[in-house]
């Protein structure tokens, strides 16, 4: 059985991410292939348990250091309970935010040490990184108008001011610019179906030959 | 204002170290000297949380790697909203397991890399290490059988059977060794009586002239 395939959807509030999974994952099926969906943080019972205590409450609940701590905690759990599992099935897994989020958030956005993060990385994920990585780029305000217009109270981050929304930003396009075969930029600003194409034609690229004309 | 004095507490299940915070919280408050008296995994509200994922449910819901990122995230929230503010008021912090515990559980027993926890401690604890250790060792079996007959169902490490025991105990006093001025092996075999003067001198022994003859 072949390994499954590991893509990552990055980027931050109100970028469309999730709306452009659940358009993917519905390609991938149509083409007969097993898709897994799953988001970070979350994703398996025990990382749910921490997604609550993450994402609910008020912006300085936790030091961006305790934050890095549990979104790797909640990563190993989801690591070893979903995406492992499903990636020796074969499967494609399409994850809504993974350690890049943690990078650009905690990392660039809250100023915790980029070597520490890479240690967290290295004992957590190890070699299981994704194998492309898409990151949706839109300029803060109008995420944050979108993420706003939307139901749900999971607002912790989206509260945490504009300049962190501006390095968080910047941070996703330096890792963007440091991994180039791993990640592409995906211009969040247009139409649901322009960014479903773009989207499609880096799965194109990334694995040539192997999707078909779309 | 000097600052205050942190004292934890380490040592396996049933070792009888509550017992011994208790009485030695009271005889410093008899020498009118402000006592915190806290405790870990937990000791803040963010890290109360934590504890009830952390010591409750099966033994394998967590990786010992995951355990040990979750211990240091409930530390850094302990940490900030707990310990530094009392030591900077100048108080005296008795406090029931703190990094040791990690170095112990989830390094020793749970075979986490001994660098990368050391990592996380310069991370979350920094120049904050404790000025005393007491660790209170005893015979695993006779440990485990006090800890039994005690109430409360936060078993979860209780159960983790003999070898982890074992390593847990041989853990915590190779810390001892290699901290002889950091840390006080204390015998936990005796009478209570005969463990709190045991605590007692370990204390003047740190601080001499400072707590008159007990």
């Amino acid at each position: 059985m072949a390994r499954g395939r590991f893509i990552t959807f990055e980027g931050g509030e109100g970028t469309g991410k999730s709306t452009q999974i659940a358009r993917l994952a519905e390609a991938l099926r149509g083409r007969g292939l097993s898709v897994v969906q799953t988001r970070e943080p979350g994703g398996s019972p025990g990382a749910e348990a921490l997604r609550a205590l993450l994402v609910n409450g008020e912006a300085g609940r936790w030091t961006p250091t305790a934050e890095a701590l549990l979104m790797y905690a909640a990563r190993d759990d989801h690591l070893n309970q979903v995406i492992r599992p499903a990636l020796e099935r074969g499967d494609w897994v399409l994850c809504d935010r993974f350690s890049d989020s943690t990078r650009a958030y905690q990392g660039a956005g809250g100023k915790v040490d980029a070597t520490f993060i890479e240690a967290l990385d290295m004992a957590v994920v190890g070699a299981d990184r994704p194998d492309l990585t898409l990151i949706f780029d839109l300029e803060p305000q109008a995420g944050l108008e979108r993420a706003k217009a939307r139901a749900g109270g999971e607002d912790r981050f989206e509260s945490k001011g504009e300049g962190f929304h501006r390095r968080l930003r910047e941070g996703f396009l330096k890792i963007a610019e440091a991994e180039p075969d791993r990640c592409r930029i995906i211009d969040a600003g247009g139409s649901v179906d322009a960014v479903g194409s773009a989207v499609w034609e880096a799965l194109r690229e990334r694995w040539p030959g192997e999707l078909g004309d779309g």
